[in-house]
Protein backbone atom coordinates (compact mmCIF):
# COMPACT_ATOMS: atom_id res chain seq x y z
CA UNK A 1 0.00 0.00 0.00
CA UNK A 2 1.39 3.59 -0.73
CA UNK A 3 2.36 5.84 2.06
CA UNK A 4 0.14 8.81 2.00
CA UNK A 5 2.01 12.07 2.75
CA UNK A 6 0.78 15.63 4.09
CA UNK A 7 0.67 18.40 2.47
CA UNK A 8 3.66 19.68 4.36
CA UNK A 9 5.66 16.38 3.95
CA UNK A 10 4.70 16.96 -0.36
CA UNK A 11 5.91 20.63 0.31
CA UNK A 12 9.15 19.81 1.31
CA UNK A 13 9.70 16.98 -0.78
CA UNK A 14 9.04 19.29 -4.04
CA UNK A 15 11.64 21.57 -2.37
CA UNK A 16 14.60 18.94 -2.39
CA UNK A 17 13.30 17.48 -5.86
CA UNK A 18 13.02 20.09 -7.49
CA UNK A 19 17.21 21.43 -6.72
CA UNK A 20 18.12 18.11 -7.10
CA UNK A 21 16.03 17.44 -10.65
CA UNK A 22 17.93 20.80 -12.02
CA UNK A 23 21.19 19.60 -11.85
CA UNK A 24 21.22 17.18 -15.11
CA UNK A 25 24.89 15.63 -14.82
CA UNK A 26 24.06 14.54 -10.86
CA UNK A 27 26.51 17.02 -9.50
CA UNK A 28 26.16 18.04 -5.93
CA UNK A 29 25.61 21.89 -6.86
CA UNK A 30 23.58 23.64 -9.99
CA UNK A 31 25.66 25.23 -12.03
CA UNK A 32 24.81 28.84 -12.86
CA UNK A 33 22.60 28.03 -15.96
CA UNK A 34 20.88 25.19 -14.28
CA UNK A 35 20.25 27.59 -11.48
CA UNK A 36 18.96 30.22 -14.14
CA UNK A 37 16.64 27.50 -15.30
CA UNK A 38 15.57 26.32 -12.29
CA UNK A 39 14.40 30.10 -10.94
CA UNK A 40 12.83 30.83 -14.74
CA UNK A 41 10.34 27.75 -14.73
CA UNK A 42 9.89 27.37 -10.60
CA UNK A 43 9.77 30.78 -9.22
CA UNK A 44 8.94 33.30 -11.82
CA UNK A 45 6.50 35.05 -9.60
CA UNK A 46 8.94 35.75 -6.97
CA UNK A 47 12.00 36.42 -8.74
CA UNK A 48 12.25 38.27 -12.40
CA UNK A 49 15.02 36.58 -14.76
CA UNK A 50 16.93 40.38 -14.82
CA UNK A 51 17.22 39.76 -11.15
CA UNK A 52 19.00 36.23 -11.09
CA UNK A 53 22.33 38.27 -10.82
CA UNK A 54 21.52 39.95 -7.55
CA UNK A 55 19.94 37.16 -6.40
CA UNK A 56 23.16 35.06 -6.16
CA UNK A 57 25.06 37.54 -5.06
CA UNK A 58 22.91 38.08 -1.84
CA UNK A 59 23.07 34.12 -1.60
CA UNK A 60 26.65 34.26 -1.61
CA UNK A 61 27.83 32.66 -4.44
CA UNK A 62 31.29 33.99 -5.97
CA UNK A 63 31.70 33.84 -9.51
CA UNK A 64 32.63 30.52 -11.09
CA UNK A 65 31.21 28.91 -8.12
CA UNK A 66 28.31 26.21 -8.07
CA UNK A 67 24.99 26.96 -6.04
CA UNK A 68 25.13 24.53 -3.14
CA UNK A 69 21.78 23.30 -1.26
CA UNK A 70 22.72 25.44 1.32
CA UNK A 71 22.46 28.62 -1.50
CA UNK A 72 19.28 27.52 -2.38
CA UNK A 73 17.63 27.02 1.10
CA UNK A 74 18.65 30.20 2.06
CA UNK A 75 16.88 31.65 -0.74
CA UNK A 76 13.60 29.42 0.32
CA UNK A 77 14.25 30.76 3.91
CA UNK A 78 13.91 34.45 2.35
CA UNK A 79 10.92 34.18 0.12
CA UNK A 80 9.28 32.13 3.11
CA UNK A 81 9.74 34.47 5.34
CA UNK A 82 8.77 37.38 3.00
CA UNK A 83 5.70 35.49 2.55
CA UNK A 84 5.11 34.93 6.34
CA UNK A 85 5.09 38.77 6.25
CA UNK A 86 3.01 39.57 3.75
CA UNK A 87 0.56 37.03 5.24
CA UNK A 88 0.64 38.58 8.69
CA UNK A 89 0.20 42.03 7.71
CA UNK A 90 -1.90 41.38 5.41
CA UNK A 91 -4.83 38.95 6.30
CA UNK A 92 -4.29 38.74 10.48
CA UNK A 93 -3.63 42.37 11.04
CA UNK A 94 -3.35 41.66 14.62
CA UNK A 95 -0.49 39.67 14.00
CA UNK A 96 2.44 40.99 14.59
CA UNK A 97 4.59 37.67 13.40
CA UNK A 98 8.39 37.69 14.27
CA UNK A 99 9.98 37.20 11.58
CA UNK A 100 13.88 35.63 10.92
CA UNK B 1 -7.29 35.71 -14.30
CA UNK B 2 -6.18 33.64 -11.81
CA UNK B 3 -2.60 32.98 -11.43
CA UNK B 4 -0.83 29.80 -12.08
CA UNK B 5 1.68 28.93 -9.40
CA UNK B 6 4.98 26.55 -10.04
CA UNK B 7 4.92 23.43 -7.79
CA UNK B 8 8.08 25.44 -6.00
CA UNK B 9 5.70 28.27 -5.47
CA UNK B 10 2.59 25.99 -4.21
CA UNK B 11 5.16 24.54 -1.93
CA UNK B 12 7.26 27.52 -0.32
CA UNK B 13 2.96 28.70 0.28
CA UNK B 14 1.69 25.37 1.38
CA UNK B 15 5.09 25.68 4.41
CA UNK B 16 3.90 29.39 5.50
CA UNK B 17 0.22 28.65 5.34
CA UNK B 18 0.26 25.55 7.65
CA UNK B 19 2.03 27.40 10.24
CA UNK B 20 -0.33 30.02 9.99
CA UNK B 21 -3.13 27.76 10.02
CA UNK B 22 -2.10 26.04 13.04
CA UNK B 23 -2.40 29.15 15.64
CA UNK B 24 -6.12 28.97 16.54
CA UNK B 25 -6.46 32.61 17.62
CA UNK B 26 -3.74 34.08 14.85
CA UNK B 27 -0.77 34.72 16.72
CA UNK B 28 2.67 35.24 15.91
CA UNK B 29 3.69 32.01 18.01
CA UNK B 30 1.96 28.78 18.22
CA UNK B 31 1.57 27.51 21.47
CA UNK B 32 3.07 23.79 22.37
CA UNK B 33 -0.29 22.18 21.76
CA UNK B 34 -1.13 23.57 18.66
CA UNK B 35 2.78 22.79 17.54
CA UNK B 36 2.24 19.16 18.37
CA UNK B 37 -1.19 19.17 16.41
CA UNK B 38 0.89 20.52 13.46
CA UNK B 39 3.37 18.04 13.80
CA UNK B 40 1.16 14.67 14.10
CA UNK B 41 -1.40 15.94 11.45
CA UNK B 42 1.31 17.23 9.22
CA UNK B 43 4.77 15.52 9.82
CA UNK B 44 3.49 11.89 11.21
CA UNK B 45 6.20 10.38 8.61
CA UNK B 46 9.19 12.45 10.00
CA UNK B 47 8.08 12.98 13.78
CA UNK B 48 6.32 10.23 16.35
CA UNK B 49 4.07 11.94 18.76
CA UNK B 50 6.70 10.73 21.40
CA UNK B 51 9.48 12.66 19.78
CA UNK B 52 7.86 15.87 20.13
CA UNK B 53 9.13 17.31 23.53
CA UNK B 54 13.21 16.12 22.10
CA UNK B 55 12.24 18.10 18.89
CA UNK B 56 11.17 21.20 20.81
CA UNK B 57 14.25 21.46 22.81
CA UNK B 58 16.65 20.54 19.56
CA UNK B 59 14.49 23.64 18.20
CA UNK B 60 15.90 25.81 21.17
CA UNK B 61 12.14 26.47 22.22
CA UNK B 62 12.10 26.72 26.01
CA UNK B 63 9.52 25.44 28.18
CA UNK B 64 6.34 27.63 28.17
CA UNK B 65 7.23 29.43 25.12
CA UNK B 66 5.53 29.83 21.81
CA UNK B 67 7.06 28.41 18.73
CA UNK B 68 7.95 31.01 16.42
CA UNK B 69 8.07 30.71 12.38
CA UNK B 70 11.81 30.79 12.16
CA UNK B 71 11.72 27.62 14.98
CA UNK B 72 9.70 26.19 12.55
CA UNK B 73 11.42 27.12 9.76
CA UNK B 74 14.84 25.43 11.11
CA UNK B 75 12.70 22.11 11.89
CA UNK B 76 11.53 22.37 7.82
CA UNK B 77 15.31 23.16 7.03
CA UNK B 78 16.76 20.02 8.84
CA UNK B 79 14.11 17.63 7.63
CA UNK B 80 14.66 19.27 4.11
CA UNK B 81 18.65 18.77 4.35
CA UNK B 82 18.11 15.17 6.06
CA UNK B 83 16.10 14.11 3.15
CA UNK B 84 18.53 15.88 0.70
CA UNK B 85 21.36 13.64 1.81
CA UNK B 86 19.11 10.45 1.69
CA UNK B 87 18.01 11.31 -1.55
CA UNK B 88 21.78 12.06 -2.50
CA UNK B 89 23.00 8.63 -1.27
CA UNK B 90 19.56 6.28 -2.57
CA UNK B 91 19.35 7.57 -5.85
CA UNK B 92 22.80 9.30 -7.02
CA UNK B 93 25.18 7.42 -6.08
CA UNK B 94 28.08 9.15 -7.74
CA UNK B 95 26.17 12.22 -5.63
CA UNK B 96 28.39 13.63 -2.64
CA UNK B 97 26.17 16.52 -1.96
CA UNK B 98 27.53 19.50 0.27
CA UNK B 99 25.33 19.58 3.31
CA UNK B 100 24.64 22.41 5.02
Amino acid sequence: MATEYSDLEKAINTLVTNFHAASKDNQPTLKADEFKSLLSSQLPTFIKSEQVGEVMKQMGVKDGEGISFKNFWGLIQNLATTQHGLLSHEKLSKCSCLLL
